[in-house]
């Protein structure tokens, strides 16, 4: 390994790896780079990596930003494999750096050697002593203790500071990390790269990511599926929330659906698990590394104290798992060495008296044993080590090969040596009730995800072949837009375009002198109605005739394409749905609760596109009006309307960036769905 | 104090409190009671309390549950002022335990002497060496070291093994507490009694509360509004989440204002802080326990790590905190000591260079200073206690007298020392982006809870007089429901009861042959509509005809009352106002969305009764689709009704469990609301 600009200031950063390095006991050569010097530490400088007589696996620069290309330059001459940039000052300080940024991008694209950073906070690899970073998290002489035997956590983070802080935050809860990257600004290696190598170690069991933009969608596809395969969860903070409400409101669903809520679905649609906060990820972390996944949501708990067993069954049922009675066998043998003012019921309250007596392992064996539970929740007090121990054997005794999962919930702080001694035994162990639900319902709603993935659309290799979309060259009015949406195969009521109030008569007679609705059609129209271009529920010719001249007169003559006069539709839920290109995610499909009220009702559902059938359902079935459209509505028509579009949205044309459906009437059950609306978005550009 | 069957076991229960007291040095005598001894730990027993020669102020009770209420009945005698019973077997375990509860309490209600419990783990106030408990969580041979310091936290909890793991978390994060009770099965004193009490100390600044159940709703409004005066916070943990989904949905709108969320809406109310999970509370408390209120929502973010100081501002903006850029003059000055790739906006990236040579401090001090923010949240890694000490004075200079509060967040985790020195400074230290942005967004909310709280109706006294209802018998159809609702003085659309075809013709043109509807009226049928009982839009007098047979026989003749030819409604948007009596809260008024989807909605607000007219305006705002009825309907006339609403219903009757209008047609701007149709539903009975 090269160290390339290693300094002898002690309080520079670019002296501080070299010194690291050696400190962590780093098992290979060291060849420090530096024409100012010919001496580091004891070791001889070389003026050049040319100089060095090794052939370099890894050369870590800490040179100023101007020199970065160069050195890069002649690393990829000497044939230096890959290179971490450390150095700092690229695209994320302006357009100065970002100009450096390219060039080094430029550089690198025509080589073989593969390149983390710049701007990279470096790389932690305990098991391969491998300390290659400038971080004071990791430094001994702030009282870092190094220890080489690696674990089952790997840290991936767009953020060096965070990477390093992670790691902090896992070690300080017993947690064993395996592996550190700080990605820093990608020029090569991107965040989904150190993933995917990551996942194909036999030591990682979970990926923590900290992200600040996914750029690759497809590779993100990819590397979720591995994860997804290998039952190794990734577990991601992107952050971006509060971006979700800058974007401008184009269209009436553009702005139900930001940025933010489109990665959280996509996010779930792939089976990734994205937290909000440190502690959520470090909760996650210390359940996926420690472990199985359960096989269902039923939980029991297992508590001798009241109040923290009602609080841990709330927390548990709250967040969607299922607190099922023990079978009456269970009953009746807990009942049978606990006081009559203990419970059997779940939560089981063996109480403090039946503890003394060795009850809590007895009825934890019972349980875990039983059959009836996916997880059992012990609740107990783990501040104490004394005991733990004592009854170590039972304890041992009782979850031994037990189908449940068992999971320990400390209501006062555990000691560090009972949670260690527990993760031995495949036992996580949490400290807050809240937390505690939150980590066994997340690996619930994760084992659920792995049964049914071969549902999702996106994972299947080849993608549906996209479809052709018609040709457009601007703007396209209502009947434009429908038009335009024709190979969605889906009907509108009838209808007859009207340039006249004549014509708007006789339209009426031709469509059978049925109630009918006047619509006014210009390409510059968004919202029709917003200036009086529509008229519902005429019956009579002569209403027609009136309401004709107020439709058309609401758009001035020149954008005037026609009143269209449309047969009223029969009754029905409206709901929408829509294809949109979201940046950095690729096509989206979303359907939500629709019509005037769209807005109001804000229910939607997203997903990156193509899905399946099961896939379309379930985004049915996630709207808060979900199960009201399928008691009264065709949502099977729905579904396979969704189906259609996300196959459809791969393939939409680069300039167009959402198009809509909405109202999309279903009908009754068995009697399909009708498009009352549509539009079509320019990217970029203003509704119309 | 007098130990009332004390042990000479030392495993049991009763043989803990004696020991704990001494070891925790109590100031004052001791006077255990057993007739089995005459000696433990060297002092004297006493054979009953009617031998101890002094005034007892403490009796601890430690017998067996069946002799609870001879020994209360003989510390009476005795003069003893307070008494805590640890025993249990009472209420919580069955109904033979409940028996005996009532026994002591019918006895104790006589007489002068306060009761704390049963079923208590007692008291623990450590500034006066009061260690009246069984607890393990302060047993010193447990590894827990007295300190009789006291501190700013009191905690008061429904469960005693959470009342003590609170104490342990706090103590555990190097916050001090100042008081624990475990309040038991209060026979006597409740939750409420013992927050009102601490309150009143000085030593307090805020109440941890974890509650089952509150039992009474006067009680908590009155102490909601001494903590509110005093301006301490109360931080609730309240159990029963879970119990929300399983109310029988009995009306529209039961199903939509579970008692979770009532809970909900009236802490908020009463400006008390629900929180869900211990580490919830725990930052309260940090907070409340350090900090002064900040004056509004502005936050700057200063970091010199930006990944960190990205996570902080994202979870800041999405907690709805303001993060505005600095002062020209402030990022001038900024700008002038830190690199170019650093940020002079918000957050305010110095970058690790510029920590080096001092300028944390120095923009800590600009920010703080310059009167653009309520909060300046400090992003270090305080797992370093070196750095931070070295620049312990300049970081004082920079916040002493500042206006705004300073907080920090270390994405390390922070050493304990550096906690403790920044706690004295009034700076209190988070963990976690989440847990700092949920902690200031808590303190900026209470902080305008407090400026607003003379809007809180509940909180004035008397309460407005509650008016008379009409008399009533028994169910009601729509019509009897809506003279019911008379005094609320809200219109409906005119209408006629017609009891034949040709009365509801008759009718149509007495209205004036405008467009009507025809709605089945029958006390025993709530969902008319479901029935087939309503029929909308007839505009001519054949129409009315025809409908009104269709209509008539959706309903069987015996309860039919007749059928109500009724005005179309003009054009409004549909909302719903209720009146409902919440078990253990009392009266709650509720406004919502409304209409056939008010379920698909489930759009409401609701507030104990009575409410203010701002109040009123506050709930309207809370609905996702407040805005949209603030742009398009007359919210002052909604806004009134639900005061209206309100003010009555103090005083439901109370064989009356909800009153609901729905839908309450809110006309334009200055047109009033109107009542469309309405429901009184009876306690305890299906509604109809």
């Amino acid at each position: 390994m090269a160290l390339i600009g290693a300094s002898a200031d002690p309080i520079s950063i670019s002296a501080r790896p070299l010194r690291l390095l050696r400190q962590h006991g780093f098992a290979g050569d060291l060849y420090p780079v530096n024409p100012k010097y010919t001496e580091l530490e004891g070791l001889r400088v070389y003026s050049a990596i040319a100089e060095v007589p090794t052939q370099v696996d890894l050369a870590l620069i800490a040179v100023p930003a101007s020199s970065v290309a160069r050195v890069l330059e002649e690393c990829a001459a000497a044939d230096v494999r890959c290179a971490v940039v450390i150095t700092s000052g690229f695209a994320e300080s302006g357009s100065a750096g970002a100009q450096l940024q390219q060039q080094i991008q430029d550089l690198i694209a025509h080589g073989h050697m593969r390149v983390c950073g710049p701007n990279s906070e470096g790389l932690y690899v305990p098991s391969s002593t491998l300390c290659a970073t400038f971080s004071p998290a990791v430094d001994p002489e702030h009282g870092y203790e190094p220890d080489n035997t690696g674990g089952p956590i790997a840290i991936v983070s767009q953020s060096g500071g965070m990477a390093f802080a992670l790691l902090n935050h896992a070690q300080d809860r017993g947690l064993k990390v395996g592996a550190v990257v700080s990605t820093g600004n990608e020029v090569d290696l991107t965040w989904a790269d150190y993933v995917d190598y990551l996942l194909d170690q036999a030591e990682v069991r979970v990926v923590l990511g900290f992200v600040e933009a996914i750029r690759e969608p497809a590779r993100l596809i990819q590397v979720a599926r591995k994860a997804a395969r290998l039952k190794k969860p990734l577990v991601v903070a992107k952050i971006g929330r509060s971006e979700a409400g800058k974007r401008a409101a184009a269209s009436h669903t553009a702005s139900l659906v930001g940025a933010d809520a489109a990665h959280t679905a996509a996010f779930r649609q792939l089976g990734m698990l994205r937290v909000d906060d440190v502690d959520e990820m470090l909760d996650l972390a210390a359940y996926f590394s420690t472990a199985r996944l359960p096989t269902g949501k039923r939980v029991a708990v297992l508590t001798a104290s009241g109040g923290a067993g009602a609080w841990l069954a709330d927390a548990c049922a709250v967040r969607g798992l299922a607190l099922p009675a023990p079978s009456s066998e269970v009953q009746t043998a807990i009942g049978a060495f606990i006081p009559t003012y203990g419970s059997v019921a779940n939560p089981v309250d063996i109480t403090a008296q039946a503890v003394l007596s060795g009850g809590y392992e007895q009825a934890l064996g019972l349980l875990a044993q039983s059959r009836g539970f996916d997880t059992v929740v012990a609740v107990a007090t783990l501040v104490r080590e004394e005991r733990f121990f004592e009854t170590l054997p039972e304890l041992k005794q009782a979850i031994r090969e037990a189908p449940a999962v068992v999971v320990y919930y400390s209501y006062t702080r555990p000691s560090p040596r009972v949670i260690e001694t527990l993760a031995e035994l495949g036992v996580p162990c949490f400290s807050t009730p809240g937390r505690t639900a939150r980590a066994v319902g997340a690996a619930a709603d994760h084992a659920a995800f792995l049964s049914r993935m071969d549902d999702v659309a996106v994972f299947t290799e080849p993608a549906p072949a996209a479809e052709q979309w018609p040709e457009i060259s601007g703007p396209l009015s209502e009947r434009g837009a429908r038009a335009y949406l024709s190979p969605l195969g889906i009907a509108s009521p009838l209808d007859r375009l009207a340039c006249s109030a004549d014509e708007a008569v006789a339209s009426f007679a031709s469509l059978g002198s049925q109630p009918v609705a006047l619509k006014v059609q210009s390409p510059q129209i968004n919202h029709k109605a917003d200036v009086g271009g529509v008229k519902l529920g005429l019956a009579t010719a002569d209403q027609v005739r009136d309401a004709f001249a107020a439709v058309a007169a609401s758009v001035p003559p020149p954008v005037l394409e026609g009143v269209l006069v449309q047969r009223m539709a029969p009754p029905g839920v409206e709901a929408f749905v829509a294809a949109r290109r979201e940046p950095l995610l690729g096509p989206l499909v979303v359907v939500g609760l629709g019509g005037t009220e769209v807005e109001a009702l804000r229910d939607v559902a997203m997903r990156l596109a193509p899905v399946s059938l099961a896939e379309a359902h379930a985004m049915i079935d996630e709207l808060r009006g979900g199960s009201l459209l399928r008691s009264r509505a065709d949502v099977s028509a729905l579904a396979a309307a969704v189906v259609r579009l996300s196959e459809l949205a791969a393939g939409l044309p680069p300039g167009i960036s959402n198009v809509e459906i909405n109202p999309l009437l279903v009908l009754p059950r068995g009697q399909g769905v009708l498009m009352l609306d549509a539009a079509v978005e320019l990217k970029g550009g203003e509704p119309w």
